[in-house]
């Protein structure tokens, strides 16, 4: 046996099979504005689920949904007490696009499928998860598959939400056929691994021409409301020695934080993505300005000292001002790190294989943050067109989504065959 | 006959007198939220307008409507062919407060009651209009009382309007009782000045401590809406240097137009009231940002140098940030100064009866604007507490209400009775 999984394959039509089974699983909840609208639970969600788990079977493996709509396929090891988990989100958010979540269900059954077709059972199981949900676009709670899965998701955060029509999330729950896991039982012991694959929904490989990335860790970020409060007056009548503009303070200090963030470069990122002033109205000097801010870096402390600094700019800014600022941190998630060994594990996968790779962070949040704490994760990332992610105009050139399975099946051949 | 009109008369009633009478006129349209609500011809208007008929013919002015709904009465004079005007608007905006406007309409009836009851019959005619409409707040036309008193109404700007409950303008007028104007009839000739007399709207009085202003004249206004666009990206994993952001550019800009006009100095001001962001979320990148810019001077080489330096500057700050940034001035209304001879004469009145005056523009718009190029035309104002204007919490002293009305019975007597 090579120690190369991918040598002894032939990957000719990988890009147009990868492309077509993610046409055909956007059919799911393909919507009136043509992208996919596929939420927790929905018939378009509960027909995609059935419709993987048929094709799972189809070619051998073993397909069970758990108790609140995972969906697992295995093929089954020599050693059945050890699984190496691939997989992602089968949901998308309201209006998304084909790519995100799905790609990483679709890449791992179609790794385990060349790898059952080359070299049969493996040594422990290697197993592809469709989880149930990610997003928490249809209700206020995200990472509601993989949090089942480790055990961390608890009854009583759901138990009393509903969606945005109204329906209580236990209800659509029990609709689709689905109801809580047991939490007296704890979580599944036989997890060794878990590899995601995921568009980037960022433009760094497109940019910098590379197929696949590496994950080496998910950012942690802070994010915050601002509000000032100074005075509304007259446009006209009131001269500009007596005004305490809420907006010209917001304006200096918007300006001020993103030039701190640009100076500090990368990976740190910061955004000032929402923007209200009141009364919003173009002879009134606004009395209020409200924003938000959105920091983020692979290092905590880098995050802990950025946002020290920008506070303190803010509220000097805000005394030169005369204008009163309050600050809510609302947010505050700690970066997480894949594990070092699977990283290593698949980057020299992906060098000997001479794929067109590089080395990065998540800046976006995903499932494999939920399972690092609890088993050795890592994630693969394919490029996203102009970084266009959430969006009907999602896309990813077929040619990289067969890398991204090329490298993915080189990983589960490490991590299940030897 | 004294040269000073105020020298003869008592005014120990004139405070509470006023401030009772602008009670009285408030209860016409006071509203459930606690201000007024009294928009052009509704039910509350013509109320109001009848019962200011009514005052008025109670202490023997003639006192009559034309066709549009202004109201007039009359203290005729031994030369009926020339007449001193005075008055404001009846009309309110939606839960405004109790001054603007109606202090001019009760402040120039009680003017020329005090008038008559000592100096009886004047030289020329004396007469007070309560204006149908100056706030542009029920259909979207400012300035419908004034401009039909000097002939600029003209029918085809209100045909097709209504108010934002679908009332058409035209019906509105005539369930009031009212229609056109003539348009084939010329302007009055026989109107010899205009006074008009207003809360400041503003706080430059209170903060200087004066009772009463002469303005001698109107700022002139242009307005913009500045539109960015940039790249909307997702705030995680777009790194600072592949952004191009709307938001930031916009601050930049904004934070730098305020520097500006703060650096030209008094009397400019420069207000940006409204601020739009889009998408305006927090982990998204905005890709657009609207925002309008307010600029007013009494100088229009000051408006024209000033707007051409910002729309310059604004321009380089977007080239340095990568975004696209249109700029439209929607609005260029130049200065309109107040009659010089008029402003001197009503100084000279202030200066002595010993009035605590000073001489200051507005800027704010006002019904003296419309007059001006066709009348010679002066202002009073008396001060507004902490500036606050179009609110149910306008307020004014009765004390300095009371100055503002001595005031202006200097000025009338100056202009009707010498």
């Amino acid at each position: 046996m090579s120690d190369l999984a991918i040598d002894a394959m032939d990957f000719s039509a990988l890009p147009e099979e990868t492309a077509g089974k993610l046409e055909w699983l956007g059919s799911f909840g393909k919507d009136a504005k043509g992208g996919v609208s596929r939420l927790l639970y929905s018939k378009e969600w509960v027909e995609a689920q059935h419709a993987l788990k048929e094709w799972m079977e189809s070619f051998g493996l073993s397909a069970r949904f758990d108790e609140v709509g995972n969906l697992f396929g295995t093929l089954k090891g020599k050693d059945e007490s050890e699984t190496i988990l691939t997989g992602s989100h089968v949901d998308s958010v309201v209006n998304g696009g084909k790519y995100d979540g799905a790609y990483g269900v679709i890449a791992g059954i179609i790794a385990i499928k060349y790898l059952k077709e080359t070299y049969g059972e493996p040594l422990r199981n290697i197993e592809i998860v469709s989880m149930a949900e990610e997003e928490g676009s249809r209700f206020p709670y995200a990472f509601w598959g993989s949090k089942n899965i480790v055990g961390s998701a608890k009854r009583e955060e759901v138990e009393s939400i509903s969606d945005f029509e109204g329906v209580p999330f236990v209800d659509a729950m029990k609709n689709a056929g689905f109801g809580f896991r047991d939490e007296s039982k704890g979580p599944r012991e036989d997890l060794k691994a878990f590899v995601e694959v995921h568009v980037e929904q960022g433009s760094v490989l497109e940019t910098e021409k590379k197929s696949v990335a590496v994950v080496n860790s998910i950012v942690g970020q802070r994010r915050y409301t601002i509000e000032i409060s100074g005075e509304a007056n007259h446009a006209g009548t009131t001269p500009m020695g007596y005004r305490k503009d809420a907006m010209y303070a917001a304006s200096h200090m918007i300006y001020e934080i993103i030039n701190m963030a640009k100076e500090v470069g990368d990976p740190l990122v910061t955004t000032v993505g929402k923007v209200e002033v009141t009364p919003n109205i173009v002879n009134v000097v606004p009395g209020k300005a409200l924003f938000t801010i959105d920091v983020r870096h692979t290092d905590k402390d880098s995050i802990v000292s950025f946002t020290e600094s920008m506070t303190a700019r803010m509220n000097e800014i805000s005394k030169e001002h005369g204008v009163e600022t309050d600050i809510d941190m609302w947010m505050d998630a700690d970066p997480v790190p894949m594990d070092k060994n699977v990283v290593e594990l698949i980057e020299k996968q992906c060098e000997e294989n001479g794929l067109n790779y590089k080395v990065m962070h998540s800046g976006a949040g995903h499932d494999s943050q939920i399972f690092a704490p609890f088993v050795p994760t890592a994630m693969l990332f394919v490029p996203s067109l102009k970084g266009i992610s959430h969006n009907p105009a999602e896309f990813t050139e077929p040619a990289d989504l067969a890398e991204g399975v090329k490298a993915l099946i080189g990983a589960l051949y490490e991590l299940g065959y030897k």
